[in-house]
């Protein structure tokens, strides 16, 4: 290539008129999120919670206490890294990252301590997916390999950060499930013990959502919001319950959409390809 | 972190109420299948099927038979010890670990000799991407980049692996596919040659469904279970038939869901976003 | 295993009669893409159009023009080596290499040209994602982790050497958006600023599309081909518009289809699930 | 090149003419020792003898217990494997391998319970670098760059394993570090605490010396056989002792040879370059 | 392994008896230095050094300084962090990292302006090797495989940080050379232009060592110290002027040992194997 | 550090003064030697020439002509490559490239067959070392853990590339197991069979050494060259005969010196530390 092409092309891409397009963050001598090592973070606390299926190479530790604590402290340490650059992110002025530290710190401290009751739900949601699915032999294989479960460590865990106030991070962790089964959970949704999505890729689940327990999905379901408010300069208002509420036991078949802030009533069923915009009462079925 | 938090942590992900929650291995001093292998072993496999397109970094070898030899040992090597793993995961006793070795042994004998004619199949496969795809310029563009092809690579491989009863092997293999290609077809399913799926993102084929030569799908497809049977403990009934059969030649559109153990005759046609519960004869368009 | 076993396999598998079913290729001595120097290669486009969110590691270089200088040196170098290998991949006679490799820097020259307007395309489409996403928080934060700015740093590298005339290659690019965000877009298709694609899982836009600008897609939307005529020979002739125009502002709801070669007039609303093949006057819904 | 080279060279190389030449295994069915993996296992058992140093990315972990005892069974599981192979390589009869895996079991065991001893024996070696070399300024950093510590690393952990009677792994071991640091002991000499070589390339230490307590060593130094006798084959006799005894607080200046199974005496004093194969009493200079 | 086994040596490992014995930092909780950043960091600086012979994969850069401007930018960062943890190691008071970090910045400013200054040297040294070595066909295979510029690289970067008062680092970059050469200089050796170190292995040049201009040395010559003295407590006064001086012109043959503040003077040839204790004057000839 | 600090040390290293100093090279466009690539052909030639030690992960191949074919493709074509840059490193005008590589080609296929001989050579030396060594207890352990036979494998490997007229690669071969070994072997030296070099650090054997069959050497043996004669301009004249000839079954005793070109009588014995410059009659001892 002349060199003179490539010398004009990098002048342009650092001049203040085209770097100015992208100024979308606040302080750029700050670290962006690393995903690799989000990865690596949730990959062990994905370790730490399911012990025997990932994470120890061969067999079972001689003694779990030494496993589980030092793969808690390496997940520990790399995540609290990476909530830090998440609020950083975010922040107004540079010198306030003493403050992002330690939010950061009282987060990690908060979130760990959640670990217990996060395989509690994960444990509940293995038997669903077995017996849920006729094709499943053992509640082992699904947490090993069902796209239902790998979507559901990462927004359990993802689930409690948004929780705790933390910003960007849940959402990247969110993304990381999406890409890899087609499962798209906002960290903001709420979801009850038992929960099941078969298939599971083109499922949409709303910030807003929230879900009871034992409650079943298919492939290319989306529980949306019908419509979103503007302010007065026409942006979309934040932060509005906007996403259906679906009671314990409910079924929802492939590809039905739920739009708006309605109720779908304990025990109901929807049927595959339904367009629901109004509630359904408790025990109904709509197909 | 205060040492006190962690340690409490710790301790409780250990204490036998947390573990007990998700012992659903029998064997737990037997090691994991190791995802990282398997993909390793499909992609050593798919360089012996399809030599040309993938392996050979720069060219053709000298020899083919140097080649072609050399990755099989390697691929045998790796995925007998997945399929052993396999047959570890469910095996109730620790000591039938040499009945489980014996059978991997036995099944990768078995399986070796099916590779000419999954490239066989894979060969037709492309020719029908091509000739279905106005946007594909040669068969040679399938095979390198059509996520159809990358679809059928594994699943040709998983259902082999399948019918000579390896357990759980298939399914990780059949996942693999599925979160990279979005398509979900489960390793009991059979399919004809000359198989092609358009875009294929959503594209869902269970375990029991049956397909002719020549048949066309495009994205977001189901080919589901209409509904299965519960035993008397509520759970459900493994192995029943539950699937479509599709015959040769069959085309079917974006988003059309077909369920249960019905037959779409010969040559016919579903229309996108179709909801098909009852057979469709021969040659019949259904719009 | 048998030593017998195997070597017989591997005979087969060398046998003319089973490679001539896979020689699709013209000229098995050129170098196959590598997708692997692809995606760094894209990587690398991406740190260069978006410094300060992708690459830099930690935190902003002390001199742009050396980072950004020497990050398209390197991106160049490998992009032009694989624009290479896709025209040998369809090149009739191995002499005419010379030639190939004369195209690919003409193209490569033409190419780096046209990142200054890519980056200023993806700069609206980040304000667009804000703005059409209550649950955003900055433009910045769509440019890190949404799957619609993925998706679409690939797509509109791939429309540039598409134009220019590259085959494979950009389909190779687009293929890896498409595996890892469930979007599908080919290479071909015209896209305006200000683009949004919400969840984006399942969306599938055809070769000849053109779309505005301001448009907003939500997660499987299908912009397809309707039917496509075929030559003499049965085989789909190439090359013909066949997929919609979909003019500026228009919004197009989850799981809509849109097929063959109609006009969505500008402004227009598709609703979800909807089977659109007649064109939409501007302004008009479809609900 | 040509093919018909190639499998010519092939062909030679796999007769059996050529092959028996370099049969000197007794059974070439068990697994190599794995260099990747013994130098990982020694690296890993570092980072449990001198934590703070080696391991720690970053900083102190939270809780010692959790990360020395994770290191150690890493390390354990590491080495347990190895010193099998070790075991294998001089196994005559295939069928021992049981028996292998039960000594290596046993030598495991047996081997973690010395590190507490060769980390004192360690410390002592650091505390000697650090008084015995003007242009150091710390024990630490004696520890943490020093080869004469790298190499009592490596020489302690492998002497342990030679007074468990592994076999070859130990030497493996020594090896590691004398292609690192030029300083080649066999890991069948006897070494007291408060050793130190300074400078270190070109050291050798022979397999049947005896060192005490707060040795100075420079470059160069040999402790070697003088001869060694012929058993009535002509092939040396295997174990007998043949290098020299060097008491306590002897300085051995840079080059000298010490030759035989001869006693340095306590303090004594060899200096640079020196050949000696006769007693030096304690207390005595030779220069 | 028994668990009770693990336990036991894990409490005896994190017992304070046994970690106050390796306590030689005074500040566990600041990072070590990283061995694996410092080789990546020397790596950088020697393509910055040496452009056209590493670095570049493949060829020349479109424009050196986008190349050269990079590679000095991700190297100073390296680099800059290596020293900042080499003043930690030292630090007296957890609290002094500010002006830890205060120091590193300082010394990295006025380090990266020695560096054409170091490229000069190298130059010189390059054609020494050329000249010196009836076995070189070139100046540029002297710079690409000779270890005595490969040693040179390092000392006379690890010089420049000595001289700016960085403790620790140069000692570990001069190590490395070590390891990889067998050439021990300490990094207070002073070495003027045209310098040249034959096969190299076991040299070794002590930290006040004054070497002028264009001199050579061979494998296993030793310039040390004859003594040192100890203060009241026996330990070694640091930092007095103990190791020769070398004036221009000087050649010395392979094995001389040459101890103390003794002049060579300029022109000087001291033969092989000599033990040198005494000055020798200029032009003479020690054999 | 300042933009304006770093902008001016790119300034004077990117200056003409500065970078003419390095221009040791005739052509800066054609690759450089890749170390990376050399040690992995290097390592794959070994796994072919000593199968069953290295290489072959597990155990035995099932057809060790796969194995044994495929590794020498692999080997062949990454050594091809860098015998290629070898040529371009001196090759005087950029457009004889053609000619450079069609010697490479021509040089590879004779080196190829030169295979077998070489692992012949190689089997004897692992005799010697066995038969050398009272710590040794099989020929095989020396093949894998002898600094003397890793040396050896490169060294006989480069040698065949030197007699073929490969330049600069054979060296580097050579300089990286110097660097492992501290066995410096010009890739010149002629060495007949069942050498071996006991520890080895600190050997040096010149290019034009010729050396007999059943020689030992132990650690620190220089074989030199007395003196070498300068042109009218005062530069060494190459290619002159002046390293000594050692005759079968010599030993050679740690850090004798043997200089210029002399014979060593056969069966002659040279004890340590000896400086040699006069022939020694064959049965002679020098002690």
């Amino acid at each position: 290539m002349e060199p003179r092409v490539i010398r004009k092309v990098v002048d342009e891409l650092c001049a203040d008129k085209s770097t100015s397009e992208i100024s979308f963050r606040t302080n750029f001598n700050s670290p962006m999120p690393s995903v690799k090592e989000l990865i690596e973070a949730v990959s062990l606390l994905r370790s730490a919670l399911l012990p025997g299926y990932f994470g120890t190479a061969d067999q079972e530790p001689v003694d779990q206490h030494f496993y589980i604590g030092s793969v808690l402290e390496k997940a520990s340490k790399k995540l609290k890294q990476q909530v830090l650059s998440g609020y950083c992110f975010f922040c107004e002025t540079p010198q306030q990252c003493e403050s992002c530290a330690h939010k950061s710190s009282g987060v990690m401290e908060k979130f760990v301590q959640t670990l217990p009751t996060i395989r509690h739900l994960l444990a509940t949601d293995a038997m669903a997916a077995y017996e849920g699915d006729p094709a499943a032999r053992s509640a082992g294989e699904a947490i090993f390999c069902y796209p239902s479960i790998k979507a559901l460590v990462n927004h359990r865990i993802a689930h409690e950060l948004y929780k705790l106030g933390v910003p960007l991070i849940p959402r990247i962790i969110s993304e990381l499930a999406h890409s890899e089964t087609g499962i798209d959970i906002h960290p903001g949704a709420q979801i009850g013990e038992r929960f099941f999505m078969d298939h599971g890729t083109g499922i949409v689940i709303g910030e807003t959502s929230v879900i009871g327990k034992n409650v079943r999905l298919y492939q290319g379901v989306t529980l949306g919001a019908k419509s979103f408010p503007l302010d007065a300069n026409g942006k979309p208002i934040k932060g509005i319950a906007r996403h259906p509420i679906v009671e314990d036991d409910v079924i929802i078949y492939a590809g039905a959409t739920i739009l708006g802030r309605i109720t779908i009533g304990k025990g109901a069923v929807v049927g595959g390809n339904k367009w629901v915009t109004d509630p359904v009462p408790a025990g109904n079925k709509v197909v």
